[in-house]
């Protein structure tokens, strides 16, 4: 691609090192940017530049925060003793979305993928692992991705946690409220019908 | 979405204004910055601003440019004689990429479109017809999309300067260069049989 401006060509570059943005997506986000009032870039920028700068991770869940320590970990009528183990932010607002949780959340950062390079070192796990030494914690549900690497990691936390005899547990996978059984993929359903649940149980819900 | 922070939101909001990215995509491009080095974000908001800041748009042709005479303008090797007509910088790079031309451009940025509130006073349409006033100008190549704006565009224009005689053509369109009959669009094939050219003129190029 030959740009006729190199303020054009670098601001075209530096987008598109993001993820799942090609060059030609950047070219035309930043040919936007210059049809809009200058204000409007300068905000972006700004707040890319604020949140890099200041953004802080909770020091006792590692979810985003602007603070020390996060909403959901100083808000004193979420049960502590319950905490659920997921990879990522996205997976605390998802659950958060849904209001069926009310105890704690540990953000892993990732989980245990040797193809890419990322050991139990890499993520948060020692902290976890800490945590529950304190006795406080009574169970953990792991909400990791149901991949190798997801139960790699439940795995790999499990062992180090299973002297502490607390309960653990992981979310229940299974064709999704609404859906029709033939168009579920064939693991969901198996997985669904192994994890079958009693039927009592499955009218309170 | 709920955001546990506010420079996350602010940051996921401000990205979400583009074109085309939503708040999903705009959460996954930022958490993403926040994996990476702090100068990577740091680069990237200064390229923006300073790209919006300090841009220059070309006296001449309107074609973006770090200095008042775009690069091809300023060129002598280029054929003053002959302005191909295009709606965005992208038709400038997308032709200059052939290397099929030689002659100068002239952005109009965007098309005459009532329905977008896109009236002739809203491109740069005089300065085109200044330009053919001049008596330079011997062939004016309208590249615009062929939409019923792209059409209007060019008849509006063809009017203006109708009095000059000077030539005018538009790009041909038809069946791409390698692409089998059938799976062309009937508009496009219609126009291909329409629009036919002397067979001896299609060995020459
Ligand atoms: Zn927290
Ligand atoms: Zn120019």
């Amino acid at each position: 691609m030959e740009f006729s401006s190199k303020l054009l060509e670098r601001a075209v570059n530096e987008m598109s090192q993001l993820p799942g943005i090609g060059k030609r997506t950047a070219l035309r986000l930043v040919l936007h940017m210059l049809k809009q009032p200058k204000n409007q870039t300068l905000a972006l920028s700004e707040a890319l530049q604020n949140m890099r700068n200041d953004i802080k991770f909770c020091k006792s869940c590692n979810n985003i925060s602007d603070v020390d320590v996060c909403e959901i970990c100083a808000n004193p009528h979420r049960n502590e003793k319950i905490i659920c183990v997921v990879e990522d932010i996205r997976d605390v607002m998802a659950i958060e979305n849904t209001s069926s949780f009310k105890g704690l959340y540990h953000v892993l950062g990732g989980k245990i993928s040797p193809m890419d390079g990322i050991g139990p070192h890499d993520l948060n796990i020692q902290t976890l692992v800490d945590k529950v030494k304190t006795g406080v914690v009574e169970e953990l549900i792991f909400a990791l991705s149901s991949t190798m690497e997801g139960d790699t990691t439940n795995f790999y936390i499990y062992k180090q946690i299973q002297d502490y005899k607390i309960k653990t547990s992981t979310i229940a996978r299974g064709i999704s409220v609404g859906d029709e059984l033939e168009y579920a993929d064939e693991i969901t359903l198996g997985r669904s019908i192994v994890n079958r649940i009693p039927f009592e149980t499955s009218l309170k819900s």
